[in-house]
């Protein structure tokens, strides 16, 4: 069975593409860091997401992994979608979502980048009032992408995985869903 | 003896520049899916490129590896141009052609990438009657070509290569082979 | 403690920029040149950097590893900034500076990209009338900046460490020192 990882920088629309397009694909999904959160409170080391945050690196880094086998465990019987980030822009830089321990273990076969244009995504930002998120400029916006899909074709050189683009423009979600459909039909 | 990987995307040229850049080169030519399909063909596997397509994913990873050490094996008395696909534009996206098992007993010297403006590709696309292509946007083409870059520059730190762009505009041939074996030379 | 990666093409500004920074910074600076050259020396291999830079490609990695070790090592007792070229645009092609076998002992947490705007680079280089350059054109130059983006996301994918990109343009050191501080704060 297959394991595809999906990602998509906030405001690209990721959740709500990956959710339609569930309705018809035979994958069920998984995320990452709700798998994660999961590992750590079976392992009596977390309460709750916050205190994961707090973990130290290499205790984050274990779980991480173990979370990844988890996955591909699962996927032993059906197709998983994993939605993740690829890259998380953090006040250090953009840390990698899928680092090389995580490619050993998790050996997908697809990365799907969910993509606007920066503009698009600069004024989706604004309208979600329901996040308060920090107003990142257009540059910055397309410099994130830019990188994501460094980092996407760095991680398929591990694991002989293909990238795919996905574009999800203003008011072409109905293609987008059915772009995701067909790559993984 | 050196082993050097060339690459470009369907109508960057790198067919016609490769071809006579060689006169000028003390280098001989490998096309990496021919060894591939040698490789398979000697083990009595298949018996032309359309099954070899056919294989498994795990099939061809390991053909797609003993060429590797075939042609590695070949570069301790000649040096050697590999040329293949950076990257594969495919339905599930880019798929690496130089995946870690490939580099790691690769371990080329250099990476050529053959470009040229997505404009230039895609009006030589159009005006190629000779081959029934699926025509990519502009866009589509500037993508593949950074991906290219991204996946090259990536390659090069498992092995140490060095990644060379060279630029093969209209009219302006001479200008690559020149470039190319200066590059080699 | 932390090993820092600091790399930025000639042109944009690391020199100065990592100078004032260290005043307001608890990490001492290594350059990995330097570093090279005294384990060479040590190692009675050479006598100069000149002599450094002839060496075998064997030998020069070998040198390259032990560099990384040693700094390693160092960052045990105190954090380090390491100056380095993320990539060297060589007659060859893009050279990577930290390749699997420098990332795999030095295990950085971050890699910094001094950037400045092409044209900004360009000019700056025109008008430093002590370093003789090869004078390479702004499409150049942005390529090479590019490319280190693309080296330095896949540098991160082998130790899990972030990318910060810290823009220095013309009349804003302050701002990139600023910027520096706070990212290592």
């Amino acid at each position: 069975m297959k394991v595809v990882v999906m990602t998509g920088i906030p405001g690209s629309g990721s959740t709500t593409v990956l959710k339609t397009a569930l309705e018809n694909l035979d994958y069920i999904n998984v995320n990452y860091g709700d798998e994660m959160l999961e590992i750590a409170k079976n392992q009596g080391i977390v309460e709750n997401r916050d205190e994961l945050r707090k973990l130290s690196a290499s205790q984050q880094k274990e779980i991480q992994k173990e979370a990844a086998k988890s996955i591909k465990k699962k996927s032993e019987n059906q197709n998983i979608i994993v939605d993740t980030h690829c890259t998380i822009n953090t006040p250090s830089g953009y840390l990698p979502g899928l680092p090389e321990w995580v490619l050993s273990e998790l050996q997908p076969d697809c990365f799907l980048i969910l993509e606007a244009d920066a503009e698009e995504i600069f004024l989706r930002r604004i309208s979600d009032t329901t996040r308060s998120r920090d107003m990142e400029s257009i540059e910055d916006i397309n410099t994130h992408q830019q990188m994501n899909r460094a980092a996407s074709m760095a991680y398929s050189i591990f694991t002989g995985a293909t990238v795919k683009i996905i574009k999800n423009h203003d008011n072409q979600v109905e293609k987008a869903v059915e772009d995701l459909v067909n790559t993984l039909s």
